[in-house]
């Protein structure tokens, strides 16, 4: 069989086709913008990715990420809430729907559930806390995931915490909005059942 | 509101979010895949986009693309076939078929419908007939869509190359595999009729 393509283009399809949510197919859709794009695509594409390359590193205090030239936001002003997450695809979304507009703290992951004592575990726990006495935060809110990694989490962070008496608050848990009472499993149900609240009437 | 994102980041979101089939949330992910990436993923993609922007031009005899450094396939061989197409995509999807595996043409679009005349239309037809020419070429495969714009490309094709004796053939028109007659449209329908054969016991 001929190949039509070049290897330039066969390396890029291979390439974009690793990329989350991408085939081949859509790679080579891609591809072809791009080739028909040159200034207003592939340039702007390849400079943005050698600035992220070589500029973006991961704050080692917030755990978010940073310029390397700059420093981190998590450095800069006085703020009074910290949200706790996982990863930043957590903070982007939470940041997305406009809620909580203060600092995040990127945790890095979860704690494996069986190595909670081990201090090592990579995460950044103990930077937190120091972040909340530094800055006299005055509320650190959990917004880890509702599985037992990330509660875990939470909890060995509310303990890492207790000494400097900022509030802890957690995300709520209970019915998803649109959750159809049927097809919810036991531990929502349970969660939604135990922290009922009050009916309040308009 | 505090954004938590440095500049390099939400630079190379809004350039990936500009390619086709992605939007700023699928933009994301892939940013985030990245940079958990450095090496394997940041590094070959910027490389890669490099060397397609320095290397990688269109052919002006096939209209493929080709590597500035090298031949084009369409120079080095005789070859008896051609396969016409409109544009690269459309290359892309017959060559994934496996169903003909012999040299392209790649129009570059079709004639618009009321400019045939105009011989300036940018597509590489005289080319093509050079092509049929040079390489005593045998059959010439008429591949452009089934629009009126892709049927009076080929006809225009056809005619061009009248004085060179070459067979032309061009793709069947008719039901598509799975398609119901109850929905299929009037044309289809009406080919379907005109290129009835007959029926082949087996």
């Amino acid at each position: 069989m001929v190949s039509n393509n070049t290897k330039e283009i066969d390396d890029l399809i291979k390439v974009i086709s690793k990329l989350p949510g991408l085939g081949p197919k859509s790679a080579k859709r891609i591809v072809l913008k791009l080739i028909n794009n040159r200034e207003e695509l592939i340039k702007p594409l390849t400079n943005t990715l050698a600035q992220v390359y070589k500029n973006v590193i991961r704050c080692q205090i917030c755990g978010n990420l940073k310029s390397i030239n700059a420093n981190c936001l998590c450095s800069s002003k006085k703020y009074d809430q910290i949200c706790v997450v996982e990863n930043i695809a957590d903070m982007w979304v939470i940041e997305n729907t406009g809620i909580y507009k203060g600092h995040y703290h990127i945790l890095g992951g979860t704690l494996p559930p069986y190595e909670i004592k081990n201090s090592n575990n990579g995460l950044l726990i103990e930077s937190l806390v120091n972040r909340v006495k530094k800055n006299s935060v005055k509320e650190v809110i959990l917004a880890t995931s509702a599985t037992v990694e990330g509660q875990t989490t939470a909890h060995y962070i509310q303990d890492s915490l207790k000494n400097t008496k900022v509030k802890i608050s957690k995300l709520a848990q209970g019915l998803p909005v649109g959750g159809e009472i049927e097809f919810l499993d036991d531990g929502t149900l349970f969660s939604a059942f135990k922290n009922r609240g009050p009916v309040v009437s308009d």
